[in-house]
Protein backbone atom coordinates (compact mmCIF):
# COMPACT_ATOMS: atom_id res chain seq x y z
CA UNK A 1 0.00 0.00 0.00
CA UNK A 2 1.31 3.00 -1.33
CA UNK A 3 -0.11 6.51 -2.65
CA UNK A 4 1.27 8.51 -5.38
CA UNK A 5 -0.22 11.52 -4.19
CA UNK A 6 -1.86 13.20 -1.39
CA UNK A 7 -3.94 15.85 -1.73
CA UNK A 8 -4.42 17.78 1.93
CA UNK A 9 -7.05 20.20 2.31
CA UNK A 10 -6.13 22.15 5.26
CA UNK A 11 -2.31 22.16 6.29
CA UNK A 12 -3.02 22.90 9.87
CA UNK A 13 -1.99 20.63 13.10
CA UNK A 14 -4.76 17.64 12.04
CA UNK A 15 -3.57 17.14 8.37
CA UNK A 16 0.07 18.79 8.78
CA UNK A 17 0.53 15.54 11.46
CA UNK A 18 -1.23 13.50 8.74
CA UNK A 19 1.30 14.39 5.76
CA UNK A 20 3.95 13.70 8.14
CA UNK A 21 3.26 10.87 9.37
CA UNK A 22 2.55 9.56 5.77
CA UNK A 23 5.72 10.54 4.80
CA UNK A 24 7.63 8.91 7.93
CA UNK A 25 5.72 5.19 7.02
CA UNK A 26 7.18 5.44 3.72
CA UNK A 27 2.90 5.62 2.48
CA UNK A 28 3.55 8.15 -0.39
CA UNK A 29 4.94 9.91 -2.67
CA UNK A 30 4.59 13.20 -2.38
CA UNK A 31 2.08 15.39 -0.63
CA UNK A 32 0.56 18.33 -3.02
CA UNK A 33 -1.50 20.99 -0.09
CA UNK A 34 -3.82 23.54 -0.23
CA UNK A 35 -5.00 26.17 2.98
CA UNK A 36 -7.37 29.05 2.35
CA UNK A 37 -4.49 30.96 4.41
CA UNK A 38 -1.37 31.23 1.96
CA UNK A 39 0.78 32.05 4.17
CA UNK A 40 -0.17 28.37 6.20
CA UNK A 41 0.18 27.01 2.84
CA UNK A 42 3.30 28.69 2.44
CA UNK A 43 4.95 27.72 5.85
CA UNK A 44 3.88 23.75 5.46
CA UNK A 45 6.06 23.76 1.83
CA UNK A 46 8.86 25.23 3.84
CA UNK A 47 8.62 22.80 6.71
CA UNK A 48 8.78 19.85 4.81
CA UNK A 49 4.95 19.19 5.86
CA UNK A 50 3.83 19.10 2.00
CA UNK A 51 5.99 19.33 -0.94
CA UNK A 52 3.84 21.54 -3.36
CA UNK A 53 1.04 23.78 -2.82
CA UNK A 54 -2.06 24.02 -5.06
CA UNK A 55 -3.58 27.26 -5.68
CA UNK A 56 -7.05 25.70 -4.33
CA UNK A 57 -8.90 23.21 -2.82
CA UNK A 58 -10.20 21.27 -6.52
CA UNK A 59 -6.11 21.42 -7.35
CA UNK A 60 -5.18 19.35 -4.54
CA UNK A 61 -7.16 16.94 -5.39
CA UNK A 62 -6.45 16.77 -9.41
CA UNK A 63 -4.16 13.80 -9.61
CA UNK A 64 -4.39 12.84 -5.99
CA UNK A 65 -4.81 9.04 -5.09
CA UNK A 66 -5.35 10.03 -1.50
CA UNK A 67 -7.17 13.04 -0.33
CA UNK A 68 -7.58 14.13 3.46
CA UNK A 69 -9.57 16.95 4.16
CA UNK A 70 -8.88 18.82 7.55
CA UNK A 71 -10.71 21.83 7.65
CA UNK A 72 -12.63 22.71 10.49
CA UNK A 73 -15.97 20.85 10.75
CA UNK A 74 -18.08 24.30 9.42
CA UNK A 75 -15.95 24.15 6.12
CA UNK A 76 -16.88 20.78 5.51
CA UNK A 77 -19.97 21.60 2.96
CA UNK A 78 -17.65 24.28 1.18
CA UNK A 79 -14.78 21.79 0.90
CA UNK A 80 -17.08 18.90 -0.67
CA UNK A 81 -18.82 21.54 -2.89
CA UNK A 82 -15.03 22.69 -4.38
CA UNK A 83 -13.84 19.38 -5.09
CA UNK A 84 -16.46 17.39 -5.76
CA UNK A 85 -16.01 17.43 -9.90
CA UNK A 86 -13.09 15.68 -9.20
CA UNK A 87 -14.07 12.81 -7.00
CA UNK A 88 -13.97 9.46 -8.25
CA UNK A 89 -14.68 6.18 -7.47
CA UNK A 90 -10.66 4.83 -6.97
CA UNK A 91 -9.64 8.19 -4.88
CA UNK A 92 -9.88 7.77 -1.19
CA UNK A 93 -11.30 10.77 0.30
CA UNK A 94 -11.40 11.12 4.67
CA UNK A 95 -11.58 14.08 6.85
CA UNK A 96 -10.81 14.24 10.61
CA UNK A 97 -13.62 15.96 11.78
CA UNK A 98 -14.70 15.12 15.60
CA UNK A 99 -18.14 15.18 14.90
CA UNK A 100 -19.79 12.50 11.71
CA UNK A 101 -23.40 12.97 11.48
CA UNK A 102 -23.00 16.62 10.20
CA UNK A 103 -20.05 15.98 7.96
CA UNK A 104 -22.04 12.55 6.54
CA UNK A 105 -24.98 14.62 6.00
CA UNK A 106 -22.96 17.27 4.52
CA UNK A 107 -21.39 14.38 2.15
CA UNK A 108 -24.83 13.14 0.97
CA UNK A 109 -25.76 16.78 -0.29
CA UNK A 110 -22.72 17.56 -2.17
CA UNK A 111 -21.19 14.74 -3.51
CA UNK A 112 -24.22 12.68 -4.16
CA UNK A 113 -23.54 9.70 -6.69
CA UNK A 114 -20.30 9.98 -5.80
CA UNK A 115 -20.33 9.80 -1.89
CA UNK A 116 -18.87 6.25 -2.01
CA UNK A 117 -15.47 7.66 -2.38
CA UNK A 118 -15.74 9.06 0.96
CA UNK A 119 -14.95 7.29 4.52
CA UNK A 120 -15.65 9.38 7.20
CA UNK A 121 -12.41 9.43 10.02
CA UNK A 122 -12.23 10.66 13.09
CA UNK A 123 -8.76 10.63 14.48
CA UNK A 124 -8.83 10.73 18.49
CA UNK A 125 -5.64 12.93 18.60
CA UNK A 126 -5.03 16.70 18.90
CA UNK A 127 -3.64 19.34 21.07
CA UNK A 128 -4.28 22.92 22.22
CA UNK A 129 -1.62 23.75 20.04
CA UNK A 130 -3.52 24.39 16.86
CA UNK A 131 -1.04 25.38 13.43
CA UNK A 132 1.24 23.90 11.17
CA UNK A 133 3.95 24.75 13.46
CA UNK A 134 2.93 21.82 16.06
CA UNK A 135 2.25 19.35 13.57
CA UNK A 136 3.82 16.08 14.46
CA UNK A 137 4.76 12.76 12.60
CA UNK A 138 3.67 11.24 16.30
CA UNK A 139 0.47 12.85 16.82
CA UNK A 140 -1.91 10.00 16.14
CA UNK A 141 0.21 6.77 16.74
CA UNK A 142 -1.43 4.48 19.92
CA UNK A 143 -4.59 6.71 19.46
CA UNK A 144 -7.66 5.55 18.07
CA UNK A 145 -9.72 6.02 14.71
CA UNK A 146 -13.12 5.64 13.87
CA UNK A 147 -14.69 5.43 10.96
CA UNK A 148 -18.19 5.84 9.68
CA UNK A 149 -18.87 4.51 6.52
CA UNK A 150 -22.27 4.18 5.07
CA UNK A 151 -24.25 2.23 2.99
CA UNK A 152 -22.86 3.67 -0.07
CA UNK A 153 -19.34 3.96 1.39
CA UNK A 154 -17.31 1.79 -1.36
CA UNK A 155 -16.04 -1.57 1.02
CA UNK A 156 -12.71 -1.56 -0.67
CA UNK A 157 -12.08 2.03 0.60
CA UNK A 158 -13.23 1.35 3.98
CA UNK A 159 -10.28 -1.48 4.06
CA UNK A 160 -7.76 0.71 2.79
CA UNK A 161 -8.65 3.01 5.14
CA UNK A 162 -8.75 0.67 8.10
CA UNK A 163 -5.06 -1.03 6.74
CA UNK A 164 -3.51 3.14 6.46
CA UNK A 165 -4.33 3.96 9.86
CA UNK A 166 -3.31 0.90 11.63
CA UNK A 167 0.15 1.31 9.73
CA UNK A 168 0.37 4.92 11.11
CA UNK A 169 -0.12 3.16 14.50
CA UNK A 170 -3.68 3.69 15.57
CA UNK A 171 -6.13 1.29 16.53
CA UNK A 172 -9.19 1.41 13.86
CA UNK A 173 -12.82 1.30 14.70
CA UNK A 174 -15.73 1.34 12.48
CA UNK A 175 -19.45 2.57 14.03
CA UNK A 176 -22.42 4.50 12.51
CA UNK A 177 -22.37 8.58 12.57
CA UNK A 178 -25.24 8.79 15.38
CA UNK A 179 -23.31 5.83 17.73
CA UNK A 180 -19.82 7.89 16.78
CA UNK A 181 -21.53 11.56 17.66
CA UNK A 182 -23.91 9.90 21.17
CA UNK A 183 -20.16 8.59 22.19
CA UNK A 184 -18.40 11.84 21.70
CA UNK A 185 -21.01 14.14 23.49
CA UNK A 186 -20.89 12.06 26.61
CA UNK A 187 -16.67 11.97 26.65
CA UNK A 188 -15.33 14.49 24.99
CA UNK A 189 -17.87 17.01 23.82
CA UNK A 190 -19.23 17.52 27.27
CA UNK A 191 -16.23 17.82 29.02
CA UNK A 192 -15.05 20.73 27.12
CA UNK A 193 -18.85 22.12 27.56
CA UNK A 194 -18.40 21.78 31.32
CA UNK A 195 -14.60 23.04 31.13
CA UNK A 196 -15.46 26.14 29.29
CA UNK A 197 -18.56 26.97 31.94
CA UNK A 198 -16.29 26.25 34.94
CA UNK A 199 -13.49 29.06 33.61
CA UNK A 200 -16.25 31.15 32.48
CA UNK A 201 -18.41 31.13 36.12
CA UNK A 202 -14.48 31.10 38.18
CA UNK A 203 -13.73 34.36 35.76
CA UNK A 204 -17.22 36.36 36.74
CA UNK A 205 -16.23 36.81 39.94
CA UNK A 206 -14.15 39.84 41.17
CA UNK A 207 -11.61 38.06 42.77
CA UNK A 208 -10.96 35.50 40.00
CA UNK A 209 -7.10 36.41 39.40
CA UNK A 210 -6.41 35.90 43.19
CA UNK A 211 -8.48 32.90 42.69
CA UNK A 212 -6.50 31.67 40.03
CA UNK A 213 -3.26 32.04 41.52
CA UNK A 214 -4.08 29.71 44.02
CA UNK A 215 -5.48 26.92 40.96
CA UNK A 216 -3.32 23.50 41.83
CA UNK A 217 -2.39 20.79 39.77
CA UNK A 218 -6.05 19.71 40.31
CA UNK A 219 -7.19 22.61 38.02
CA UNK A 220 -4.39 22.30 35.97
CA UNK A 221 -5.45 19.06 34.49
CA UNK A 222 -9.37 19.51 34.90
CA UNK A 223 -9.30 22.83 32.78
CA UNK A 224 -6.55 21.89 30.01
CA UNK A 225 -8.95 21.44 27.72
CA UNK A 226 -10.67 24.86 28.35
CA UNK A 227 -7.75 26.02 26.21
CA UNK A 228 -8.81 24.21 23.12
CA UNK A 229 -9.42 26.27 19.83
CA UNK A 230 -12.68 28.67 19.80
CA UNK A 231 -13.64 28.24 16.18
CA UNK A 232 -13.42 24.53 16.31
CA UNK A 233 -15.04 24.52 18.99
CA UNK A 234 -17.86 26.56 18.39
CA UNK A 235 -18.39 23.85 15.48
CA UNK A 236 -17.88 20.46 16.99
CA UNK A 237 -20.93 21.79 19.87
CA UNK A 238 -23.49 23.51 17.29
CA UNK A 239 -22.73 20.63 14.95
CA UNK A 240 -23.99 17.99 17.63
CA UNK A 241 -25.72 20.44 20.26
CA UNK A 242 -28.83 17.94 20.77
CA UNK A 243 -26.65 15.08 21.81
CA UNK A 244 -24.55 17.35 24.09
CA UNK A 245 -27.35 18.97 25.60
CA UNK A 246 -29.07 15.81 26.08
CA UNK A 247 -25.71 15.05 28.10
CA UNK A 248 -25.54 18.37 29.62
CA UNK A 249 -29.38 17.94 30.94
CA UNK A 250 -28.17 14.31 32.28
CA UNK A 251 -25.35 15.67 33.97
CA UNK A 252 -27.00 18.49 35.79
CA UNK A 253 -29.38 15.82 36.85
CA UNK A 254 -26.29 14.17 38.88
CA UNK A 255 -24.90 17.58 39.67
CA UNK A 256 -28.16 17.93 41.55
CA UNK A 257 -28.08 14.97 43.38
CA UNK A 258 -24.39 15.85 44.65
CA UNK A 259 -25.25 19.12 45.88
CA UNK A 260 -28.05 17.43 47.66
CA UNK A 261 -25.98 15.18 49.46
CA UNK A 262 -24.00 18.11 50.77
CA UNK A 263 -27.16 20.41 51.79
CA UNK A 264 -28.64 17.31 53.41
CA UNK A 265 -25.06 16.61 54.99
CA UNK A 266 -25.44 13.30 53.76
CA UNK A 267 -21.72 11.89 54.27
CA UNK A 268 -22.31 8.37 53.37
CA UNK A 269 -24.34 9.21 50.20
CA UNK A 270 -21.73 11.06 49.35
CA UNK A 271 -18.95 8.97 50.14
CA UNK A 272 -20.79 6.09 48.29
CA UNK A 273 -21.24 8.63 45.31
CA UNK A 274 -17.54 9.11 45.30
CA UNK A 275 -16.62 6.39 45.40
CA UNK A 276 -18.12 4.47 42.96
CA UNK A 277 -16.92 6.97 40.33
CA UNK A 278 -13.62 7.38 41.71
CA UNK A 279 -13.06 3.31 41.61
CA UNK A 280 -14.45 3.32 37.81
CA UNK A 281 -12.31 6.13 36.86
CA UNK A 282 -8.70 4.82 38.64
CA UNK A 283 -9.91 1.21 36.95
CA UNK A 284 -10.02 3.13 33.51
CA UNK A 285 -7.40 3.28 30.88
CA UNK A 286 -6.56 5.26 27.74
CA UNK A 287 -7.32 2.64 24.80
CA UNK A 288 -4.40 2.72 22.64
CA UNK A 289 -2.92 0.22 20.56
CA UNK A 290 -0.81 -0.94 22.58
CA UNK A 291 -2.54 -1.78 25.85
CA UNK B 1 16.39 26.09 62.58
CA UNK B 2 16.24 22.05 63.22
CA UNK B 3 13.74 20.29 65.23
CA UNK B 4 14.60 17.66 68.08
CA UNK B 5 11.52 15.67 67.11
CA UNK B 6 8.83 16.01 64.83
CA UNK B 7 5.48 14.17 66.24
CA UNK B 8 3.57 12.90 62.80
CA UNK B 9 -0.28 11.98 63.62
CA UNK B 10 -1.57 10.57 60.19
CA UNK B 11 1.36 8.93 58.37
CA UNK B 12 -0.30 8.65 55.41
CA UNK B 13 0.41 10.18 51.93
CA UNK B 14 0.81 13.82 53.16
CA UNK B 15 2.18 13.00 56.56
CA UNK B 16 4.92 10.74 55.20
CA UNK B 17 5.99 12.69 52.58
CA UNK B 18 6.18 15.96 55.27
CA UNK B 19 8.09 13.47 57.38
CA UNK B 20 10.38 12.20 54.42
CA UNK B 21 11.12 15.90 53.37
CA UNK B 22 11.92 17.38 56.61
CA UNK B 23 14.47 14.43 57.12
CA UNK B 24 15.90 15.11 53.73
CA UNK B 25 16.50 18.88 54.84
CA UNK B 26 17.76 18.14 57.51
CA UNK B 27 15.41 19.84 59.42
CA UNK B 28 14.57 17.33 62.19
CA UNK B 29 16.37 15.12 64.12
CA UNK B 30 13.81 12.55 64.53
CA UNK B 31 10.10 11.51 63.97
CA UNK B 32 7.40 9.86 65.98
CA UNK B 33 4.21 9.09 64.24
CA UNK B 34 0.87 7.63 65.19
CA UNK B 35 -1.81 6.40 62.71
CA UNK B 36 -5.33 5.18 63.94
CA UNK B 37 -3.92 1.93 61.84
CA UNK B 38 -1.77 0.25 63.61
CA UNK B 39 -0.76 -1.80 60.77
CA UNK B 40 0.05 1.99 58.94
CA UNK B 41 2.28 3.21 61.47
CA UNK B 42 4.34 -0.01 61.12
CA UNK B 43 4.35 0.03 57.31
CA UNK B 44 5.95 4.29 57.94
CA UNK B 45 8.15 2.87 60.59
CA UNK B 46 9.76 -0.08 58.30
CA UNK B 47 9.84 2.35 55.55
CA UNK B 48 11.87 4.96 57.09
CA UNK B 49 9.47 7.44 57.01
CA UNK B 50 9.33 7.44 60.88
CA UNK B 51 11.98 6.32 63.47
CA UNK B 52 9.17 5.31 65.69
CA UNK B 53 5.62 4.30 66.55
CA UNK B 54 3.60 6.10 69.00
CA UNK B 55 0.41 4.67 70.85
CA UNK B 56 -1.72 7.30 70.67
CA UNK B 57 -1.66 10.71 69.46
CA UNK B 58 -1.14 12.70 72.41
CA UNK B 59 2.57 10.11 72.66
CA UNK B 60 3.57 11.34 69.59
CA UNK B 61 3.01 15.07 70.83
CA UNK B 62 4.87 13.84 73.72
CA UNK B 63 8.40 15.60 73.27
CA UNK B 64 8.09 16.49 70.32
CA UNK B 65 9.10 20.34 69.27
CA UNK B 66 6.99 20.47 66.24
CA UNK B 67 3.87 18.86 65.49
CA UNK B 68 2.00 17.92 62.14
CA UNK B 69 -1.71 16.87 61.99
CA UNK B 70 -2.09 14.67 58.80
CA UNK B 71 -5.70 13.59 59.17
CA UNK B 72 -8.63 13.41 57.33
CA UNK B 73 -10.26 16.85 58.31
CA UNK B 74 -13.37 15.34 59.71
CA UNK B 75 -10.99 13.81 62.40
CA UNK B 76 -9.27 17.51 62.83
CA UNK B 77 -11.97 17.95 66.44
CA UNK B 78 -11.16 14.38 67.80
CA UNK B 79 -7.50 14.72 67.25
CA UNK B 80 -7.39 18.24 68.79
CA UNK B 81 -8.93 16.50 72.06
CA UNK B 82 -6.20 13.94 71.87
CA UNK B 83 -3.66 16.31 72.21
CA UNK B 84 -4.46 18.85 74.07
CA UNK B 85 -2.86 18.85 77.23
CA UNK B 86 0.25 18.39 75.83
CA UNK B 87 0.10 21.87 73.47
CA UNK B 88 2.72 23.73 75.12
CA UNK B 89 3.56 27.38 73.90
CA UNK B 90 7.02 26.62 72.29
CA UNK B 91 5.84 24.06 70.20
CA UNK B 92 4.28 24.53 66.65
CA UNK B 93 1.23 22.98 65.64
CA UNK B 94 -0.03 22.33 62.12
CA UNK B 95 -2.49 20.78 60.01
CA UNK B 96 -2.16 19.96 56.16
CA UNK B 97 -6.40 20.29 55.56
CA UNK B 98 -7.77 20.83 52.31
CA UNK B 99 -10.23 23.89 54.04
CA UNK B 100 -9.49 25.97 57.14
CA UNK B 101 -12.61 27.35 58.84
CA UNK B 102 -13.80 24.38 60.33
CA UNK B 103 -10.62 23.59 61.23
CA UNK B 104 -10.21 26.80 63.25
CA UNK B 105 -13.56 26.04 64.28
CA UNK B 106 -12.35 22.58 65.96
CA UNK B 107 -9.11 24.53 67.27
CA UNK B 108 -10.87 27.24 69.18
CA UNK B 109 -13.12 24.42 70.65
CA UNK B 110 -11.13 22.37 71.62
CA UNK B 111 -7.69 23.77 72.59
CA UNK B 112 -9.06 27.25 73.35
CA UNK B 113 -6.48 29.17 75.28
CA UNK B 114 -3.74 26.89 74.03
CA UNK B 115 -5.00 27.88 70.27
CA UNK B 116 -1.43 30.12 69.88
CA UNK B 117 0.66 27.17 69.10
CA UNK B 118 -1.65 25.96 66.11
CA UNK B 119 -0.58 27.57 62.80
CA UNK B 120 -3.26 26.66 60.08
CA UNK B 121 -1.36 24.94 56.72
CA UNK B 122 -2.87 23.75 53.42
CA UNK B 123 -0.02 22.88 51.52
CA UNK B 124 -1.65 22.47 47.59
CA UNK B 125 -0.27 19.20 46.91
CA UNK B 126 -1.15 15.80 46.62
CA UNK B 127 -1.51 12.17 44.32
CA UNK B 128 -4.85 10.03 43.92
CA UNK B 129 -2.94 7.47 45.16
CA UNK B 130 -3.38 7.66 49.04
CA UNK B 131 -1.29 5.75 51.94
CA UNK B 132 2.22 6.11 53.18
CA UNK B 133 3.58 3.36 50.39
CA UNK B 134 3.00 7.08 48.12
CA UNK B 135 4.60 9.09 50.63
CA UNK B 136 7.41 11.22 48.66
CA UNK B 137 9.90 13.66 49.70
CA UNK B 138 9.58 15.80 46.95
CA UNK B 139 5.76 16.34 46.94
CA UNK B 140 6.00 19.24 48.50
CA UNK B 141 8.29 20.96 46.12
CA UNK B 142 7.44 24.07 44.14
CA UNK B 143 3.89 24.07 45.25
CA UNK B 144 2.31 26.72 47.21
CA UNK B 145 1.36 26.53 51.07
CA UNK B 146 -1.60 29.04 52.10
CA UNK B 147 -1.13 29.38 55.84
CA UNK B 148 -4.26 31.10 58.05
CA UNK B 149 -3.71 32.07 61.56
CA UNK B 150 -5.84 34.05 63.75
CA UNK B 151 -5.51 37.04 65.89
CA UNK B 152 -4.21 34.87 68.79
CA UNK B 153 -1.80 32.29 66.89
CA UNK B 154 1.53 33.44 68.60
CA UNK B 155 3.32 35.18 65.53
CA UNK B 156 6.68 33.54 65.83
CA UNK B 157 5.16 30.46 65.35
CA UNK B 158 3.78 31.55 62.05
CA UNK B 159 7.31 32.82 61.54
CA UNK B 160 8.79 29.69 62.10
CA UNK B 161 5.82 27.56 60.09
CA UNK B 162 6.77 30.01 57.15
CA UNK B 163 10.57 29.27 57.43
CA UNK B 164 10.22 25.71 57.54
CA UNK B 165 7.77 25.32 54.07
CA UNK B 166 10.07 27.76 52.31
CA UNK B 167 12.89 25.46 53.49
CA UNK B 168 10.73 22.27 51.69
CA UNK B 169 10.57 24.11 48.59
CA UNK B 170 7.48 26.20 48.92
CA UNK B 171 5.94 29.12 48.19
CA UNK B 172 4.56 30.33 51.40
CA UNK B 173 1.09 32.87 51.24
CA UNK B 174 -1.30 33.73 54.15
CA UNK B 175 -4.54 34.92 54.44
CA UNK B 176 -7.48 34.52 56.55
CA UNK B 177 -9.33 31.01 56.67
CA UNK B 178 -12.64 32.30 55.13
CA UNK B 179 -10.81 33.80 52.19
CA UNK B 180 -8.65 30.33 51.83
CA UNK B 181 -12.47 28.34 51.55
CA UNK B 182 -13.69 30.89 49.18
CA UNK B 183 -10.97 30.47 47.15
CA UNK B 184 -10.21 26.79 47.36
CA UNK B 185 -14.00 26.08 46.57
CA UNK B 186 -13.94 27.71 43.12
CA UNK B 187 -10.41 26.35 42.42
CA UNK B 188 -10.32 23.04 43.79
CA UNK B 189 -13.35 21.58 45.58
CA UNK B 190 -15.84 22.37 42.81
CA UNK B 191 -13.69 21.25 39.96
CA UNK B 192 -14.04 17.90 42.13
CA UNK B 193 -18.10 18.18 42.46
CA UNK B 194 -18.00 18.79 38.72
CA UNK B 195 -15.71 16.28 38.22
CA UNK B 196 -17.58 13.58 40.17
CA UNK B 197 -21.22 14.81 38.92
CA UNK B 198 -19.79 14.24 35.11
CA UNK B 199 -18.53 10.52 35.70
CA UNK B 200 -21.65 9.53 37.42
CA UNK B 201 -23.91 11.19 34.89
CA UNK B 202 -21.72 9.05 32.22
CA UNK B 203 -22.17 5.83 34.42
CA UNK B 204 -25.90 6.04 34.58
CA UNK B 205 -25.79 5.06 30.88
CA UNK B 206 -26.52 1.61 29.31
CA UNK B 207 -23.91 2.48 26.64
CA UNK B 208 -21.55 3.55 29.44
CA UNK B 209 -18.97 1.20 29.08
CA UNK B 210 -18.71 1.62 25.15
CA UNK B 211 -18.44 5.38 25.21
CA UNK B 212 -15.63 5.32 27.91
CA UNK B 213 -13.81 2.90 25.23
CA UNK B 214 -13.41 5.67 22.97
CA UNK B 215 -12.41 8.39 25.52
CA UNK B 216 -9.36 10.28 25.26
CA UNK B 217 -6.94 12.50 26.46
CA UNK B 218 -9.18 15.30 26.96
CA UNK B 219 -11.19 12.99 29.11
CA UNK B 220 -8.27 11.47 31.04
CA UNK B 221 -6.99 14.72 32.19
CA UNK B 222 -10.31 16.22 32.92
CA UNK B 223 -11.32 13.52 34.93
CA UNK B 224 -8.48 12.38 36.92
CA UNK B 225 -9.47 14.45 39.94
CA UNK B 226 -12.83 12.08 40.19
CA UNK B 227 -10.36 9.36 41.52
CA UNK B 228 -9.44 10.93 44.23
CA UNK B 229 -10.25 9.91 47.49
CA UNK B 230 -13.53 9.04 48.35
CA UNK B 231 -13.71 9.65 52.02
CA UNK B 232 -11.46 12.81 52.19
CA UNK B 233 -13.62 14.37 49.61
CA UNK B 234 -16.87 13.53 51.47
CA UNK B 235 -14.91 15.68 54.26
CA UNK B 236 -13.75 18.09 52.07
CA UNK B 237 -17.22 18.97 50.52
CA UNK B 238 -19.62 19.09 53.40
CA UNK B 239 -16.95 21.13 55.73
CA UNK B 240 -16.72 23.62 53.15
CA UNK B 241 -20.00 23.09 51.53
CA UNK B 242 -21.43 26.31 52.03
CA UNK B 243 -19.24 27.85 49.45
CA UNK B 244 -19.13 24.90 47.10
CA UNK B 245 -22.65 25.31 46.54
CA UNK B 246 -22.51 28.88 46.15
CA UNK B 247 -19.30 28.20 43.27
CA UNK B 248 -21.81 25.38 42.04
CA UNK B 249 -24.79 28.05 41.62
CA UNK B 250 -22.38 30.29 40.00
CA UNK B 251 -21.29 27.45 37.42
CA UNK B 252 -24.96 26.19 36.75
CA UNK B 253 -25.45 29.75 35.40
CA UNK B 254 -22.29 29.80 33.21
CA UNK B 255 -23.58 26.57 32.00
CA UNK B 256 -26.96 27.69 31.17
CA UNK B 257 -25.41 30.59 29.15
CA UNK B 258 -23.36 28.45 27.17
CA UNK B 259 -26.52 25.87 26.91
CA UNK B 260 -28.49 28.47 25.48
CA UNK B 261 -26.00 29.53 22.85
CA UNK B 262 -26.22 26.00 21.60
CA UNK B 263 -29.95 25.78 21.67
CA UNK B 264 -29.98 29.04 19.61
CA UNK B 265 -27.05 28.34 17.55
CA UNK B 266 -25.27 31.34 18.51
CA UNK B 267 -22.07 30.39 16.72
CA UNK B 268 -20.38 34.15 17.44
CA UNK B 269 -21.83 34.21 21.05
CA UNK B 270 -20.84 30.60 21.71
CA UNK B 271 -16.97 31.30 20.06
CA UNK B 272 -16.68 34.51 22.20
CA UNK B 273 -17.43 33.08 25.20
CA UNK B 274 -15.22 30.10 24.55
CA UNK B 275 -12.26 32.63 23.37
CA UNK B 276 -12.42 34.43 26.16
CA UNK B 277 -12.07 31.27 28.91
CA UNK B 278 -9.64 29.94 26.24
CA UNK B 279 -7.31 32.96 26.26
CA UNK B 280 -7.08 33.34 30.35
CA UNK B 281 -6.40 29.40 30.34
CA UNK B 282 -3.96 29.44 28.08
CA UNK B 283 -2.29 32.04 29.78
CA UNK B 284 -2.60 30.79 33.51
CA UNK B 285 0.27 29.16 34.97
CA UNK B 286 0.77 26.82 37.76
CA UNK B 287 2.61 29.28 40.21
CA UNK B 288 5.53 27.31 42.03
CA UNK B 289 8.54 28.94 43.77
CA UNK B 290 10.55 29.05 40.62
CA UNK B 291 8.37 30.31 37.97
Amino acid sequence: MKYQQLGLIGCGLMGGSFALAMKQAGLVGRVVGYSKSPSTTERARQMGVIDQTAESALLAVAGSDIVLMAVPVAATDATFKAIRHLVKPDVLIMDVGSTKRDVVDAARRTLRERIGSFVPAHPIAGKELAGVEHADAQLYRDRQVILTPIAQTQPELVVQAERLWAALGCQVRTMSAEDHDAAFAAVSHLPHLLAFAYMAGVMQQKESEAFLQLAGPGFRDFTRIAASDPAIWRDILIANREEVLKQSERFRGALGVLEQTLKDCQGESLEALVQGVAQVRSHWRLNTRQK
